[in-house]
């Protein structure tokens, strides 16, 4: 790590790609464009002394101990070679092809990769959101090490948005002995990425850990005198805190871009083609900065995941000199998973509700049986996959799953699955690898089972 | 469930689609044909008056209760409307489109499934297989409960033969408090499955949960007044023991299909092309006693596998009266996982040497990660993916995973990978889900990073 030094000793840096951030999506970038192009220099450049593991967060506040376990490490980027600055850049000149920290120091770059990430959402029509003890999460280590301090004096949190964040973090808190109530104004929890009956399984399971939960409502305003006492749903309900945790979504960090004059989209995203290229042929942008498509729909995205900025980070760092078909990014497909104790969920491309307020004609197919084979094993858990699939030709455009642990990379065959536009009849007729211990039974699993009873239906039309 | 009469009561039967035999493969084909031809009655005729899940068999001895909690149910076939009758066939009348049973019935047919199965190979060469205490692990539960009940008595079994059920089956009789000794005479154990590396890893977690492991060396004889007192190896050393169980390959159960004149391949299997329609385009046959074909190689495979048997029923219970070249069987691509402990290995395709003795011009790449992130989870483990890809064109034809009991999952992703023929460049841009309970970091996911190694070496020659 190299520090910027003082802003009395500025200096003029050169460097052949530099990267603007280096959280998950910028150390992927720096890795990929060093592997890539070994003769060229490569520098990240980043705010904070340390990045945080983004999804690993809400797990700093219950399971781990410290966010010391949660650190992102350099070692990324800095073993195949490129380097890592800590540092605020406060301008892009395009012209002059260098950047401007905050220091003064100048750096000059030949490709520029824009990883700039994003930032909690705070409502503006959100009374009280200035108060002390409300928190956001963002991905800084020093705020969550606040957050982290302050826990042991509050006995109740109200926590506000059930996305995933806001579904874990409350899980976490909950599990660190606070009495803790989520807030959402969907009708459920997850409501956005899973249908209504794997949602409410994850609902189901979150109250059994002892969370309580609220859907179908929203805040109104954030009560107390200074500091918090409590919230006010829109239902005229009052719940008493000690903190307020906003888990409303977040919005992408574009000021930089936007200053310099590149295009963004009509969700505020920058605007970037499948290699991952702003409208500037020498500045791409990857992670939670760079807009989005969805795989299926073809549409503007707002979905934004660290596994997906990986992606994109590997793409554009691949790309920079030449550009290469093979190597593009096809689309978001959305594939997360998220765990409540030892249940596991997971979703991937579209959701049913979500295909057919699109406008797809599709079919499902469901199927539950068991994480292992007999299911008398201590550890078998229940495990459901459901497929979504389009009416006219058959290809798999979503799946949710429901299970134990490996629901996980369960989740990711069925990301497989859609990346390769797989028709359920090859799911069907597909060769898995089935162990009593590790997965469901070959004769009923689950996967291949929905794709069964998707086929049925196809063929009943 | 239908039990035949007497012989004395002999009767003539009629079903549209006939199954012989009622395991894994016979259930799926009965449950399939039914579901894809409702307007047909469907029948399966089975030896066993229960059938045994296969790849739980060696848990009985260990972590199941008994063989009960390990019984694959008729439900399979009967829920969808298909009829199980516990029979023994003894002759294909293939003119008159009729079987015939041991007790006289004849049941005629349009269309039959030969889903028989395999046996446990004794080689005939092994002098002293004949003692009393020497096992095999056939699909039989009576078999296996004779075993099961007298396993209090046994203070040292060996164990020959070191394929998945012989490991499986070491680790359980291990875990019944058995001394227990596994012989193998390739140089490792699980030695077609895996590549070196992986190999080693098995065996040194097989080791460490008390199993003794001789590799390298072959069984000569089986020594005993009767009934079994010990082993000779062929390098003259002698193992005591009260029971000896072969695990030495299984053979195709071929005899009825054989006396019915139906083409066997050189390897003595029943022939079938891709909709596994045997030379008789009214008979079909899958599962162990069927033809397989590698899907990489393309040449005859023995490999035989619960799993593979599934996806081969349904491909033959969906082809039976219209052939479908979408719903077809391309190639068996021997995706295995087992666990020892809690640790997890799996494999799927070609491994590398078996890529190089086949010709075939490779790389490698491999990656060694943790299974959650931030690894600091205490359920976290080590995880290490291997591709194996073609240096032509860059297709990924064979994976190796080692990690916890979510490698059974992972190494379905690689299945799907080989089955879509991915060339390394799309796996390495692909969009995989992450979540830190579940599964590795985005950053450094080893699947995606074994691909970034792979194409770093394609790009270097």
């Amino acid at each position: 790590m190299i520090k910027t030094r003082n802003r009395s000793e500025r200096e003029m840096k050169q460097t052949d790609v530099l990267v603007i951030g280096g959280s998950a999506a910028g150390l992927v970038a720096a890795s990929t464009a060093k592997a890539y192009h070994p003769d060229k220099s490569v520098l990240a450049v980043r705010r904070e002394p340390e990045a945080m593991i983004p999804c690993g967060i809400p797990y700093i506040f219950g399971t781990l101990d410290s966010s010391e376990k949660n650190i992102l490490p350099d070692a990324l980027a800095t073993n195949p070679g490129a380097e890592v600055l800590i540092g605020d850049v406060t301008g892009i000149d395009r012209e002059n092809k260098k950047c401007v920290l905050a220091d003064g120091t100048e750096i000059s770059f030949e490709k520029l990769i824009i990883a700039t990430g994003s930032t909690p959402v705070v409502p503006g029509w959100l009374k009280g959101a200035d108060k002390k003890n409300v928190y956001t999460i963002p991905k800084i280590k020093s705020y969550l090490d606040d957050i982290k301090g302050g826990l042991s004096g509050f006995k109740k949190i109200v926590t506000i948005g059930a996305g995933f964040i806001g579904v874990e973090l409350s899980d976490e808190l909950n599990k660190a002995g606070i009495d803790v109530t989520l807030v959402e104004i969907l009708p459920r929890i997850l409501g956005t990425a899973f249908d209504e009956e794997v949602a409410a399984d994850a609902e189901a399971a979150l109250k059994e850990k002892g969370v309580n939960v609220i859907t179908g409502k929203g805040v109104k305003e954030i009560l107390g005198n200074g500091s918090v006492e409590g919230v006010i749903l829109d239902s005229g309900e009052k719940l008493e805190a000690d903190a307020v945790v906003l888990s409303m979504g977040y919005s992408p960090n574009t000021e930089l871009a936007e200053k310099a004059g590149i295009k963004l989209n009509e969700r505020g995203f920058i605007c970037v083609d499948e290699y991952m290229r702003t409208d500037d042929n020498h500045i791409f942008a990857a992670g939670d900065c760079a807009e989005k498509r969805d795989f299926i729909t073809r549409k503007p995205s707002t979905v934004m995941l660290a596994s997906t900025a990986c992606a994109e980070a590997r793409v554009a760092g691949m790309n920079l000199y030449d550009l290469s078909s093979v190597k593009s990014f096809g689309g978001t497909i959305a594939i997360y998973s998220t765990a409540i104790g030892d249940h596991g969920f997971g979703t991937a491309g579209l959701t049913e509700e979500a295909a057919r307020r699109e406008g797809f004609d599709v079919v499902t197919g469901s199927f539950s049986g068991m994480d292992r084979h007999p299911g008398a094993f201590a550890d078998a858990h229940k495990q459901m996959v459901k497929l979504v699939v389009t009416r006219d030709c058959g290809t798999v455009i979503g799946g949710e799953v429901i299970g134990g642990l490996s629901a996980g990379e369960l989740t990711n065959v069925i990301g497989f699955i859609i990346q390769n536009r797989m028709s359920v009849s090859s799911v069907l007729t597909s060769q898995i690898g089935t162990q009593p211990l590790l997965t469901a039974s070959p004769a009923a699993y689950p996967l291949i089972k929905a794709a069964e009873m998707a086929v049925k239906r196809l063929r009943k039309q």
